[in-house]
């Protein structure tokens, strides 16, 4: 076991004897859930997925499904289409919260149930069959693997979705969703009733964690802007009235789901999830917060932490008096680029003038553009520094 | 003019013929500002200034003083007594809502007026005047210089002041503020009134950027967790109810002030400010809001932004195949420590097992203890490598 | 024309020229309706109905229907059944506010939408046209004649009912409702669209205010008390957020239709009728208010006006010293027992003992039997008192 | 004890037992009430007071200041600038909720704390003393002596009234209350803290049942308007988030105070007062409620029963076939008017024509002017008919 699943299961069994809470029992197949099954689990840069406890368990992904569907809209029909559709404020509302703007209809973000059926709706497709392929596929691929759905979750769902239902027809008679309301209510049970497992879910957070690039199957699954958006609306809507303090505990963008799932993502970091049945006041795993809350402090991933590195760029100074080269690597933004302008300017300072410098800039790796010509144009006019970029 | 300064020129330029919206008007302190105003600012890492536009004009801080006054408090009475007296929930509603947890009255978040009231009547002192000392060096602390009361303003938000007065009344009769309530909203409104230009606030924002440590003066204001909780809190609340739509699109934990203030934070990167008295329907300066927005995108600032340097430490490979030095640079977390290894094992892959591999991590910037350890436990069975850290 | 015909006649021109406000335009059918549409109506105890204006025009009778399908609940299954679905408060809020109770999910009352819905779930029956066959039986016996639904007006309702769709849905979910979700809206829609004229509505109003016998056919429709908890329930929710207004202004239990129609009771006077196709902001007929407001101003029929003949029996003396009879006629409740115990304690101190006095009761109308009794009991130790009752 | 107050004393046993319930508990002054304190009085139109229990005892009017300071209002100011500065519908909301309309700040109505404390500071007066003075003369007139302050209640309402204090500072920030704030609330604490036993208040309701005339002292305390005008506000808003179901269930305009008092008006019958300290969650007496909901079903006050009187005047043939005298006595309204037509037909029927008909209608009570000449209207044509008026 190497130390970072080593660390995970140490957590794993720090949190297993917490048992307050119980599994949601609006339906049967919820009700029925083992409330002792206890998974996390942790995907990297790399697509390795390190998980521990009851990881092979499959439930149904309910809410969590939320962002991956709204990447899906954002994806067919772009951010304004979207918002014209859904807002983006958190509502300091629970889940189930109708949280309609009073005048145009919009539910107030994606992230509850009005805004999810709203998004769900926005998928293009003929019927219910047609748009839950579309939006199986994009979560498959966000998995890494076949999705399926579990018809029985499913047929419960439909049967006691009353309240969902309700929503839909608000939103209806908003114009909020076009076609027919049976349409879009079944297609949001269906997406609801997906199976994942813990695994799973670590590797769709890990595909938004990079950007829309699932890091086990290295596809990318939709484009950066679109990652981005996702997690900006699950950073402040995605745990419903518990997001800010969540935002200031965790720090984590993240979903939870109804069945006892929990995704976090810590950006170009990782992707993690727990699973755990018990669920508290706000509709939340009991333990798989306390497991990603846990986690986020002991590998230091809260999203307001200083990172360093990303005003600092790695820097090497090789030669002597008589030539001299300055590798730089790692990631150049504008505020790394100030902080290699003074080291520069400390090497010109303290070399005669005619002493060739070269700065090889070719091992740098994300880098933003600006900011290398702003870097560049600070010495451009010294006639005995070579610049090396690709 | 440095590349940087003529982007912020650039832009500005660019936002300044938008004229909607109008400035404030409750006290005739505020409407009577000069509604062409314009500036913008920015400070990096190293702590240096930039600035265009009217970088000069003075104006009051207003509501920007929430987030130092927050800081202030969590650094007095720790995070736990302070979210004893105010909640950490975006109330999806405006600055002046009264937004009161039903049964404990405690306010919604430290952002809006209820809250702020609160959080200022966490800061100890004897009177007025001893509380509102405290409340000013803190805030010169971040600015760098000493900041001065507007007293005409403060005389007129005192007489006009009547909600915040009731907000006050409100707290009081809940118990979330202790003393007389007279002391509790003249110290808040004198706080409301110091006097700063965008080049403070930009420096202000920066000792937030850069973990509580002012990057001007150099010296620690407050720690590393007090300042990763204010911007917690500023990217779920700082924007009122434009917060969720705030966050999408800019990414930037900030805060906007009813003079025309705005501050946002690029953690690790930069303190931004900009300055334009005419306010939009939530309360926002219309321009302002356009120069953040326009400045993230294009310094490419989102706080989501993926950025590969948080996963990719710095490292460099020297010698040959009869002794090998690696050189790692940056900052170590643990995804980094993940992306090294598989680097690491083809080294150790492509060599004879006797050739001598020397890990130099002293160069290494930030690192997470966890994952230094987790780094050398992959290979700490190997015999000839060697490990030098500090 | 009689006098109160020639007064309706003389109200109606003085609001005749008020053309403010416009007819409901969610569907066609009202959009279309001709605005300057006026009609007036008033059936008093005996049954005549006096009417001017367009007083044959039709119109559907929509929310007006509430009040009446309220009463066929109450008559079917007790007030306690029906209050165990819906609440008896005013919510002060719009006629398609959802304002279901937290937890119960019960709609605040029986004359906004969702309480509606919730009421008319409650009519037996097997299906739609069952249940409709019930609901206009009932309001025909209010009529005095037979009512026809006007389908098309049917048909627009329910292709564009989504909100009221949604209630039912809601109400569903809450288990507040308990056939099939359709059959309650359907049901409802129908009964919306119930087609009426001025006369008709003001005959049902009296029907309501002479405690639920129709005046015209002298049926008894519902009993007393059913209308009694109608009118309660009117007086208090029947013009949405108007209600409290309402009562103060003009005093009289009444329900409006979004179709331009009015309704309102002189409990014991008059039923009272008007129609004018333009509504104000909170969706009552301009025109109608004030020709009610204005009746009820100079008819004196203020609920809450002192009504002295309450407290005020009539009593006359005859006879003379050597034997005395006091005729009793009118009603006779407590208030008015106390008067004539006074005036009787007169009558008999102004006698010698030995003269006969008879108390003739035979003439009373309604009569409190308790009252009666305690009328009685001041008198029964004298011995030359005669009580002559039925 | 004469049958009214035998039935006062059954009742008061019949309720006596029951002890749901606790005291006030937010001053030590209410929560040290004697909890088993019970009394129950009724006062009818010729002023007897009636009462059982301890009906001796003092408590604090609290609340019921509420209609008697409103009725002084709209005799001060008039209809129209009280209806500027606090609303009259029905809030749906506890008394001490918020309950302002969103752009003018009117509260909804003058029975919660919000209304009251804006409808006290519409009487005018030079400070606290003065506006208390002219507010005990009012409620003076209208109990029928000389009311006191209980200074000790005043004290604590002061010392702990900070959710008044807000309400009073938020009406401030609308400009709902014109002087300083201090002012308003103090004199409200005040107008609070009169001492008044069950009788006084029996007294007070009966001032408002019979047009503003005080039954005991005969004296006119406010005109009949004002006195409807309060009776309505009392109907719809008197019993808070209650009231609806107060009016389905009771029939009666009614206030109740948080120190057990309840006060409820029969028009034109009684006033009714009932006390007992113990209050339910909407801050009602339990006791107090159950008496006067008891007292209402036995007597039959219900203001929406049927009230035959009201459209059934008293009449009395005399003479014989060669003259006739028709006597008409009560209340003469248009109801009445058309009844006695229906009469004077049929008398007009059975005679020949040149038999005279003397119609005295000189001991008709309160008559509608306009009912008067509708009627003569109907028979001035008839040349040997005379009639006889004031």
């Amino acid at each position: 076991m190497d130390p970072i699943t080593e660390l995970l299961a140490e957590v794993l069994e720090e949190i297993r004897p917490r048992d307050a809470g119980a599994p949601a029992d609006y339906i049967p197949e919820l009700a029925s859930a083992d409330p002792d099954l206890l998974a996390f689990s942790v995907v990297g840069p790399r697509g390795r997925v390190r998980s521990v406890g009851d990881d092979h368990a499959e439930f149904t992904i309910q809410s969590i499904s939320k962002p991956f569907v709204l990447a899906l809209a954002l994806a067919e029909k772009g951010r304004d289409a979207v918002l014209g559709r859904v807002g983006a404020e958190p509502s300091g509302e629970p889940f189930n919260a109708i949280s309609l703007e009073p005048v145009t209809g919009r539910p107030a973000n994606p992230m509850i149930n009005a805004g999810a059926i709203a998004t769900s709706a926005l998928i293009p497709g003929d019927d219910v069959d047609d748009r839950t392929a579309r939006i199986v596929d994009m979560l498959s691929a966000f998995a890494g693997r076949s999705l399926w759905v579990d018809e029985a979750v499913y047929a419960s769902e439909s049967l006691t979705g009353e309240r969902n239902r309700a929503l839909a027809h608000l939103l209806k008679s908003h114009a909020v969703i076009d076609g027919p309301v049976d349409v879009a209510v079944e297609t949001y049970f269906r997406q609801c009733s997906l199976l994942v497992t813990v695994r799973d879910l670590a590797v769709m957070a890990a595909t938004l964690a990079f950007g829309g690039v699932n890091p086990v199957t290295g596809r990318r699954v939709v484009d950066e802007r679109v990652a981005r958006d996702v997690l900006s609306i699950m950073s402040s809507c995605g745990m419903y009235d518990y997001s800010g303090e969540w935002l200031l505990r965790v720090g984590l963008p993240a979903k939870s789901g109804v069945s006892g799932g929990l995704m976090a993502v810590a950006p170009s970091q990782f992707g993690v999830a727990a699973f755990s049945p018990r669920l508290d006041t706000h509709g939340n795993s009991v333990r798989a917060v306390a497991l990603v809350e846990e986690a986020s402090e002991r590998f230091g991933m809260h999203l307001l932490e200083p990172h360093e590195s990303v005003a600092s760029p790695a820097l090497s100074l090789h030669g002597d008096d008589t030539a001299r080269v300055v590798r730089l690597g790692g990631e150049l933004g504008y505020a790394g680029a100030e902080r290699i302008v003074a080291i520069l300017r400390d090497v010109a300072g303290g070399l005669p003038e005619d002493v060739p410098v070269t700065v090889d800039a070719r091992e740098l790796g994300r880098t933003h553009p600006g900011a290398l010509v702003a870097l560049r144009s600070e010495f451009e006019d010294l006639p005995n520094w070579i610049w090396l970029s690709e």
